[in-house]
């Protein structure tokens, strides 16, 4: 794959996709993009959006390398990868891959940076079901570096391992999850602490901007350089992990059980009054907010932990 | 507060402890801090490891400004802070409260770093419950900014703000929490983010250390400069948080569902098997740990976003 030229059809052109589209322009000086979308304006959408993610890059020779297609045969045919975000829908999905399939040539890499649908599931109507693996972003892909790719049992090691390659090749973080499951990991583990904070101001214990600042005065700046297992094993000193779950783990059996408490106290599931009420405090504590001075602040971060 | 003379005495001189000494030291150029601890060797212990808490500062400077106790009333005589770090035990505290009481000039301000002993169960003995009020760091204080300020309903507001002022003049983040509760707020969100970890590792969805490089390719870096309600705010773009929830709340529904199964399944209460094998995979993934590194690195990180 890597002395191929790299032509990336993206399907989709959402904020993902657009994302995408200028992570891919950005980080290979040859590749090619071609965007699909049904909308009618796609053209002039994409060249008033683009520049917004071509961040620090030279945006004419990046735009020099953009087509656009009005169907599926022609964004495909000659596409070394094709990038799905089109709507999270399992029957648009389960339709779109056998339709890609009949146009795409035989070695394209095909990805759906779906957030929750298997590529089991997606893969069910295509006739060679090893091609498909879910390339999963943490967004906005053109700044974080995370990739979760999940394959599903069918997908073939080599899609695998040249998945890998291509984002390893340009300093990106795939990690491979060993089996599908809801929400796939960085979002279950995001919605976990989510969960907890939701609770925590539902009970009334701390603000929205409270919770906000507690993370990033703390989980944010530490586990941008060690996760959780690692950061714990290193508060147990030489005896690691361990030594911590010796002396912590009573605290930490205490709050799972004071969570599981709240939870059923407080009715923690969707839809709740609690949703609207904790919708309209963030409403109310930051309005709008400005993203691009997030992604800016984000760079900065990464750059400190070595991350291009 | 501000024009006063600054003199601290630490109450235990374990890691939290000689962390916080140093950053008494290191932030405040005038002020005096005297170091207890019932350990013999004390004078030769905080000698020996002390100067590598004394990060990029004047090591000479502030050890000639360090002074050791040998009993608590000589420790506290003079002082207008009292910072406690003994073992997390109730008892423990409750009976050295009176005691310091007894001897502490009546304006010094109480402050208890305990990661679970409410102040409110600590002040039973004491004559004036008002003085008492937790100070909760994230582990290393004099590198992480976070501390959480947990009053007892019998707290006063001129405690409180003393002690806000006390932090925020030196540059840290203080964070008051409005109640009471199991493991306080910081220890709360990242313990239910870690039972998750726990609960995927023991599924075999990922291993320690994929789940490790997940949270520092993403959540680590968004949340050191958007906590979680500000990060999803702007994930719904103009809509904020209500938008977010509207598109993506099914999918949250289905993560938490999926963590309730599994914790059941999966049975994950502290000290299971789940424990063992978890504590030895982190101990094979990383040995031990080199916490300079890494608080180095998170001091780029917080340079990065802003903080000193």
């Amino acid at each position: 794959m890597s002395d191929q030229h790299v032509h990336v059809a993206i399907i989709g052109a959402g904020t993902i996709g657009l994302s995408f589209a200028a992570l891919h322009l950005m980080k290979d000086p040859t590749c090619t993009v071609t965007i699909y979308d049904t909308r009618t304006d796609l053209q002039q959408y994409v060249q008033d959006k683009l520049p917004g993610y071509l961040v620090d890059a030279d945006q004419q020779a990046c735009v020099q390398r953009l087509a656009f297609a009005s169907d599926i045969d022609e964004a495909v045919k000659s596409a070394t990868i094709v990038q799905e975000q089109g709507p999270e829908n399992l029957e648009f999905k389960r339709s779109l891959w056998p339709e890609i399939e009949k146009h795409v040539p035989k070695d394209a890499l095909l990805w759906s940076s779906t957030s929750g649908i298997a590529a089991s599931q997606q893969a069910e109507g295509m006739r060679d079901q090893r091609r498909l693996c879910v390339v999963h972003p943490f967004n906005p892909p053109h700044i974080m570096p995370l990739l979760e790719v999940v394959p599903s049992p069918q997908t073939s090691q080599d899609v695998i391992d040249r998945t890998l390659e291509y984002w390893r090749g340009r300093g990106r973080a795939p990690v491979v999850l060993r089996k599908e499951c809801p929400g796939f990991v960085a979002n279950r583990l995001a919605y976990a602490l989510f969960r907890e904070a939701c609770s925590l101001v539902a009970q009334g214990v701390a603000s929205v901007e409270d919770i906000d600042e507690i993370v990033q005065a703390s989980m944010g700046p530490r586990w941008s350089v060690a996760g959780p297992f690692k950061s714990y094993h290193a508060g147990g000193g030489e005896g690691g992990l361990k030594s911590f779950m010796d002396k912590i783990g009573g605290s930490i059996r205490e709050s799972w059980e004071a969570s599981e408490h709240d939870v059923k106290q407080y009715d923690i599931s969707m839809g709740q009054a609690w949703q609207k009420d904790i919708c309209q405090r963030t409403e109310d504590a930051y309005g709008v907010i400005n993203t691009a001075e997030r992604d800016t602040k984000t760079r900065k971060v990464l750059a400190a932990v070595g991350r291009p």
